[in-house]
């Protein structure tokens, strides 16, 4: 079937309308009508290029919500009508010990992004939720049980949303614990919203002095400004977990001595350019950690999605046009959004 | 009392004779007499002044056992004649949670090291196992059960042993876990050794092909050419937890990606040159960890050393003679031992 999107055709080139072929549903697929899709910076950095590996052309978008419009024969646990969401993956090998633990972004044959990953479809690699349509095996379908008004906010659920998530339930957030989260955007808001939903102490650190109430007005206990190096040394040792959302290569040390012993600072962001080596000191001297988090399974998503749904948890956005993306990439890069674009899809 | 000792007066002179004065034992004091002292390579960095901040005259040592020859009238758990021990720590406040907790080694006054560390005692610093008495607080004092005969080479592990033993029982290795030592020297012998005696499969990892068999005599079940691209391709994802005791700048790539999915690299030595920043994708796609751990605490200690007493667990060592040390320093800057030289403190 042939569905509107919108497309780039080369990495020194902007998105442009685009028709593109989606398969014709197999008996598991379950074909959405996508109503919004949000806006992330791995779509920016696959459509131009930055990463590398860039399949053209390239349809972005991995925070899709809408509604089935159609079922496959043996597909059960949807029906047309639904409101639905679909993240990063939509296929994985299904059988290795990561799949059967429900982690499905770690399968050992690579997950199937939503976008830019091969596929036997056409044209070869998987196109995401830059488009009116979506045909998704019901396995990779999420259910929202959001109220209806609420659903263009739910979508950065799917991957700013997960991609926090998982490591504050991974590293057991809760009451009793202190949590600090780095780089207050896309990511980093649902960081602090989902931390302070989970009960516990939430310290949010900004570069940005000028966002102290807007983060206190997420869910933050303490607001600490990075660059005051007074404020930093008063905040040592005073976490147990840090999720660190910040893309750009910067200094870990100073959050590494905010951990207190044994505490753990999670990275979520993939800078272009390495950060610099921390002190390994800082690590031996408290037996801190410094690891590594990548989006979450299925399974953990609807849980969050469900967790979101009953403590009425939803994205702060900005709501655009499919036409002004460009602007909102060029906005995104001067960190000018909060804090979350999302694509109002009916406009392509 | 004046004891005989060995001496740096700078970091570019060679140790030599000097009498040192211990204080008058109080109640709470145990007074040993060394009968050996391990030779740890933070000596030779502290006596060097490669870390910075060496107080002269500097006595290093902490790899101390002997024999209690008097104690303090408050003493409780000690008596004359009992084999003890002395490892890295002779002091701390006692009251932060980090003492509360038995993880002395985290005191956030700062632990009172064994040598180069503040004391109210002659001259105003520390003085360590590089003489034949020396004066300890009971609590920081540990017994030996080993036999008698294997005295000198239950030294190293009241660092070596204890540095690789804390983060393994940390971690948790056991049967089932899957444990890599990187680099087989003084305390990548140890973890070897210990990793074994707690019943996990061990993979041991070394630049060095000569040194495989003597690698599987300390009881690896593999070892692992750690420059040998094809062999490290062969052990990706085959391990739950390393050990790097490697105390020179190295890349970690190798190793962090010889890691299974939630797998933490714990790092034990400190290189003077930082390590090449590893590749944080390594941490994200697998949820890896890389941590850090410092030596260990006074009741992990003791349970260590009770665990080698029933284990049958020793140091591999070289026995030498005092005025040997400045040799022996230069025979292990090019990790030319096998695997911890143990000075012989009755020819001080």
């Amino acid at each position: 079937m042939n569905v509107k999107a919108y497309a780039a055709h080369a990495a020194d080139q902007p998105l442009g309308p685009f028709v593109i072929e989606r398969r014709e549903p197999g008996p598991k697929d379950v074909v959405i009508a996508i109503a919004f899709c949000g806006v992330c910076h791995s779509d920016l950095h696959t459509v131009r290029g930055e990463w590398g590996g860039t399949l053209f052309p390239c349809v972005p978008g991995h925070e899709i919500v809408g509604t089935v419009s159609a079922v496959g024969s043996a597909v059960t646990r949807f029906a047309a009508g639904d409101t639905v969401g679909v993240g990063c993956i939509v296929d994985s090998c299904r059988t290795c010990a990561a799949c059967g633990d429900g982690l499905e972004q770690f399968c050992a044959s690579g997950m199937t992004g939503t976008y830019n990953s091969p596929s036997p479809d056409a044209p070869g690699h998987t196109l995401g939720g830059y488009a009116q349509t979506i045909v998704v095996d019901e396995a990779y379908v999420l259910s929202i049980r959001h109220k209806p008004e609420q659903l263009a906010a739910v979508a950065p659920l799917l991957c700013a949303g997960i991609t926090t998530w998982s490591p504050l339930r991974h590293w057991q957030a809760g009451p009793g614990k202190r949590v600090g989260v780095v780089g207050i955007g896309g990511l980093g808001h649902m960081g602090i919203k989902l931390a302070r939903a989970l009960g516990a102490e939430v310290t949010g650190f900004t570069t940005n002095p000028a966002k102290r109430q807007a983060i206190l007005d997420l869910g933050a206990h303490h607001v600490v400004v990075s660059t005051d190096k007074a404020a930093m040394k008063a905040a040592r040792e005073s976490l147990d977990l840090i999720i660190n959302t910040v893309s750009h290569s910067h200094d870990l040390d100073p959050f590494l001595l905010t951990l207190t012993r044994d505490g753990t600072m999670v990275m979520v962001g993939g800078p272009e350019k390495p950060h610099p080596m921390p002190t390994l000191f800082h690590l031996l001297t408290r037996r801190r950690s410094i690891a590594g988090s990548l989006i979450g399974g299925i399974a953990e998503t609807q849980e969050m999605l469900d967790f979101c749904a009953e403590n009425g948890v939803v994205s702060d956005i900005e709501l655009i046009r499919m036409d002004e993306i460009e602007a909102a990439y060029a906005r995104m890069v001067k960190s000018d959004v909060r804090y979350r674009f999302v694509i109002d899809t009916k406009t392509i």
